[in-house]
């Protein structure tokens, strides 16, 4: 039986450990007293130093662990700093001027209570209705201002969105209310409120609750669900090395961290015997939710989740048979607290396979002889909540080759008050009386580092188009001719490129130097995704200013150590004057990305118009892409799956002798005997008996009933 | 335990039993003697006699069964006809002059056979380098000539595209021949050959095959994938009466016929009571596959599967523990042989239920409580052949009232011989040596016939789109405005509407007169599809001509009874001269659909560029879209699915007591003991204890194990 066993050494790219994080602190602590922690973290090992020793592990140096630290110090003085863990050393101590470092969930969790006590606060609720005494339900979402010019950038702000909860275990988001009070993080105060022209009362609405209570209440559960029970009774099919993780010839390593959460690194496949890279890192790098009202102050919500965030400091811990079936491996994740501690997310990350249905399948018409084969996945999951929202990152690893990043958006609606003869404009909808859910997008950007047999990539931008050749042409003709009409990146600057849903547009991750045996193209992988919406807000407007990374579908960059967070390093209250991330670092353009390592960053996702459907929690509204093999393999990677029937010609017109049948024993039929169509063939398959060949067979006679005429 | 029952009466949609179809063959039989039978299949009622006795099935008339003919008589002569089965009565009787209907399997078995005797076709073959006591081992796939201007339609000719195996085992799209046999169908000769100005040589490339022995020759299956078993101790949660299904609060009618396969009609949500009407009739209508090489006589390659051949003619007997896991209900199909006897077709279609991960999930960030709820998800499959493709065709229910149609492709891709030196022109990839797979596309149309709250219904375009307020201006000061543009698509003409990638663009099936109570907004389906590719032959050319439904991703037309197919009733051979379905019920496009019963035809697909990952047989390729019920419903419509498990604040509060915990019991560790991260709570809940709960509360002190600070 696989299991999971661990070096003493962490791997390079492992997460930080309890035992590194509380000496990096403590270092710290020694070095400049008591600081709050934001941040400490695994410093990666630069790639350079990292492939010598992938490449030679047994005799190249070792790369060191380094933990990366911010810290915020008395008087809000914020430090960048680089721990050297095996010396004990603080390498880099740097002071920044005027920039925020990312929001801990205590600094989070502060500013309710703050509010609660404030007496501008609370008269700004008496006004929306609710008695001073009733302060204890009065809750708000805190969120980082994003930016707003009036207070720039220097002080440590929040802003909070208000809710009421008539009942503690009420949902909030029905009775959002309508000012939002402005919370600086140092001084622990409320500096400013921002309220409405036109005042929008608490809603009088009867509530509607997910809960137990709220749905007995109305009519209770139901109760025409019978269980399915999936088990794997010999064990899963992945093994672990610590965090490296080996199946159906994919092998990687699996890191975490505070911002992107899951990262996969070292990504190769097995192919015969030869072990191919394919990609160095992957990871969900950066996104942006921005909202579609422009009445002041919604321009601020615009919410950076990991940037602003952190994919891993919100990160859920997950429960067997709830959040996966199966058979699940966990692993736990480990981050510091604000004030020097350490706080263990127990479950942080699930790993399990899953059945995926038809892998291949052929019938030959002929005779019948078939052959079905079932397809296996592996999904590497976490679950992180943004407030109100839930995002679940699956990265899904398929038997052909097949990467599938995707994202399942759950959770609840961002609201906003809506007075009783209030228009939304066709700004939001009214989900729920007296409660505004405001259009938005989330836009995810998905940092693809290749290593296509090798870290010298180049990338294509691949259209599917007509011929030139008008119809009636000798080279057209019947004007049916068309192709993959294909367009190399060569700098930073062309490569910024925009999805056309009309030629289906892909990008190729090829390695030019390696063209197939037979089809003389490089062997690449494309990028696929079909859900890729623009970036609403306008150039020029403070999101098309602080997300640059949303500008275009796809931009590449040149491989650079420091280059891996497409809105920048530091992203609480930037201005986009000047843009950080991807536009700095693309400048002019001019770079070349021909033939090097590069690094694809990809912008995907979603606008979501608000509908009732969606309130109180949103039913999963899942996104996908792919990341395929093309060119890639000589040919089809999983002819070597067992399939569960196949027969060939010789062997059907032996009448079946010698056919594989290995269809799952367990499967029956739904209703037994009783089956309307029950047959003698029909209840044998629930027996394993005859399979396709039983029915194929009879199909045939069926199908060709009239051959001997 | 639910069970699969049936009245003694068939329900005016049921498919034509082997009793219905004899008798209607031996009506036809003594009135015209012996004819060849192409079509014997259910007339359907028309939809407002239908529609009057669904009302009121106690006392309105019940419609009658009708047997839909289409014959084939001595001398090529073709007749349209209907006969009443309860008056056994032939009401209808009609020549057609120049149209070829469906093609039948017998039909195209016989060419094979044929062209193996044909003494030019053996002469060909040995230009190809096979001697002619070799001919049983040439092969062909039968095509129908889709429209040859040399041959017009009044002659029944297939294309022969053939094929050699070295041994009968072997996969024969890997050595294709560069000749075209043209076959009379009436005669029962090969009348033309159709030969390249430069020949083509059989490949003399080893084999590549998928069966056990080309896979063990090849070094053997992997052996390390262990078992995933699916089971339902306690049965389905579906039932059926006949061949009406109920599940969740869905309830539908599971037709079949010869050309669409499986059509869904009926199809209601009870909502809290309320039995609401959403459509009509579902079925996927027509697609085209054209292939995109200029050469001569490849622009004859553009399959109507459905219109040529018959998704239902064509469909497979699926198998237990094969096509699907878990707990399965089959239906079988009945269809009429060519001489006029009946075949059963054992298995045409699968139901069975999976699970679908998450339905909804929300944590409060403040304590953790929290709710996560499993969604499940009901499958009606069937998988039909097409020479050398296969399509599995499955219709999704969800519980929140989506409606997924997906679409999977596998199979062999269809080849042409490739000359040592030859250079595909970018037309085609070299999947094999001497295998060249030319570019292709598929594209489904799907016939979405709404019946949103009643059968007048409206269609509107939705475009997400920035405001057209200036960056700066009063209404939009920072750029961030967005809203949903909803276009109304008044006219058949005005209805002609394309994707558009940029915007995001989606239909919306509307009740106007419907207003939701808080949205406002008219209770709707809305079509999201994303995999919407342009038709790529070009305007003018013969796929273009004869495939009008593709010119558009979006046609909308009045309902007809008659309308059903959009390529039209009788589809080989046509010219596209006119063009026949939608471009000719369109015509000038002055015909309103605005509040009316109207049908919405949506094409969609994918451009398929092979790659050798492809050959010798492709990986699953699933294409997917939805239906999704948006102003449609009060509220999310499944808060009273029962949790997995649920807390409130006041549980938290109270430590935990009284929590819903019904996380799933048969999931399991990876690794049970040896779990590296093991925990207490990690085995916990594999018992089932604590679940969310205990792993939820200790992240919750992790998480904000720094509040009391």
């Amino acid at each position: 039986m696989p299991s999971a066993t661990s070096d003493t050494l962490p791997h390079p790219l492992d997460p930080l450990s309890t035992g590194e994080i509380e000496s990096a602190i403590g270092i710290v602590k020694k070095a400049h007293g008591d600081v709050f922690f934001n941040v400490v973290s695994l410093h990666e090992p630069r790639k350079a130093e990292m492939t010598k020793w992938l490449e030679d592990t047994a005799s190249a140096p070792r790369p060191q662990r380094i933990a990366d630290i911010v810290v915020i110090a008395p008087g809000g003085k914020v430090y960048d700093g680089l721990v050297d863990l095996a010396d004990g050393k603080i390498t880099k101590w740097e002071l920044l001027d005027g920039l925020q470092p990312i929001i801990t969930m205590e600094e989070l969790v502060a500013v309710e209570h703050i509010c609660r006590k404030d007496p501008k606060v609370i008269e700004q609720c008496e006004i929306n209705g609710i008695p001073k005494e009733d302060m204890h339900k009065v809750y708000c979402d805190p969120w980082t201002i994003g930016f707003d010019e009036r207070h720039g950038s220097k002080i440590r702000l929040q802003q909070a969105l208000m809710y009421y909860r008539p009942n503690v275990d009420d949902c909030q988001y029905q009775y959002p209310l309508d000012f939002c009070p402005i919370y600086d993080a140092e001084k622990e105060t409320i500096v400013a409120i921002d309220i409405p022209k036109v005042r929008r009362p608490l809603s009088k609405a009867a509530p509607i609750n997910y809960h137990p209570a709220g749905v007995e209440s109305a009519g209770g559960y139901r109760n025409n669900i019978k269980p399915i029970n999936i088990t794997q009774p010999e064990g899963v099919s992945f093994t672990m090395s610590g965090r490296e993780i080996e199946w159906q010839n994919w092998k990687f390593h699996i890191g975490f961290n505070y911002r992107e959460g899951i990262v996969l690194n070292n990504i190769t496949f097995n192919d015969k015997g030869t072990v191919r890279p394919i990609f160095y890192r992957l990871s969900l790098a950066e996104m942006v939710v921005p909202y579609g009202n422009p009445e002041h102050p919604h321009q601020r919500k615009h919410a950076f989740d990991l940037g602003e965030y952190g994919a891993g400091y919100m990160t859920n811990s997950l429960a067997l048979g709830c959040d996966c079936k199966g058979s699940i491996h966990y692993l736990d994740a480990e981050f510091p607290t604000r004030a020097g501690s350490v706080r263990t997310i127990k479950n942080a990350i699930c790993i399990h396979e899953e059945d995926s249905g038809i892998l291949f399948k052929h019938t030959d018409f002929r005779d019948e002889s078939m052959i079905v084969t079932r397809a296996r996945k592996l999904v590497i999951q976490q679950i992180f909540t943004a407030a109100n929202y839930e995002y679940s990152i699956q990265w899904i690893f398929h038997q052909d080759g097949t990467i599938q990043p995707e994202i399942k958006l759950t959770g609840i609606l961002n609201t906003y008050a809506m007075g009783p003869d209030e228009d939304t404009q066709g700004w939001g909808t009214q989900v729920y009386p007296g409660v505004n859910a405001h259009n938005h997008q989330h836009l995810f950007c998905l940092r693809i580092d290749p290593n296509v047999d090798g870290p010298n990539n180049t990338v294509f931008m691949a259209d599917t188009v007509p011929s030139d050749a008008p119809v009636g042409s000798p080279e057209n003709y019947y004007g049916n001719a068309f192709y993959a009409k294909r367009t190399k990146l060569t700098t930073t600057g062309e490569a910024k490129t925009d999805y056309n849903g009309d030629t289906s547009r892909t990008w190729d991750i090829c390695n030019t130097s390696r063209l197939h045996p037979y089809s003389k193209k490089p062997s690449s992988y494309k990028l696929v995704s079909r859900e890729v919406p623009r970036l609403l807000p306008k150039e020029g407007s403070l999101v098309w200013k602080r997300a640059g990374f949303a500008r275009h579908a796809v931009h590449v960059t040149k491989y650079d150590d420091d280059q891996l967070w497409p809105a920048g390093r530091h992203v609480p209250q930037t201005s986009g004057e000047p843009s950080l991330g991807l536009p700095e670092w693309i400048g002019n353009g001019q770079q070349s990305i021909d033939d090097t390592d590069v690094v694809l960053w990809h912008t995907f996702g979603v606008t979501h118009i608000p509908a009732p459907e969606d309130f109180p929690v949103m039913p999963v509204e899942p996104i996908t892409l792919l990341l395929r093999p093309r060119n890639f393999f000589a040919s089809n990677p999983v002819l070597d799956v067992p399939p569960s029937f196949c027969s060939t010609p010789s062997q059907v017109a032996a009448n079946g002798k010698g056919v594989t049948e290995a269809a799952d024993r367990m499967s029956r039929l739904a209703f037994g005997e009783e089956k309307a169509n029950g047959s003698v063939n029909g209840i044998g398959n629930a027996n394993g008996n005859g399979c396709c060949g039983a029915d194929g067979v009879n199909g045939t006679n069926g199908t060709n009933g009239a051959n001997g005429h």
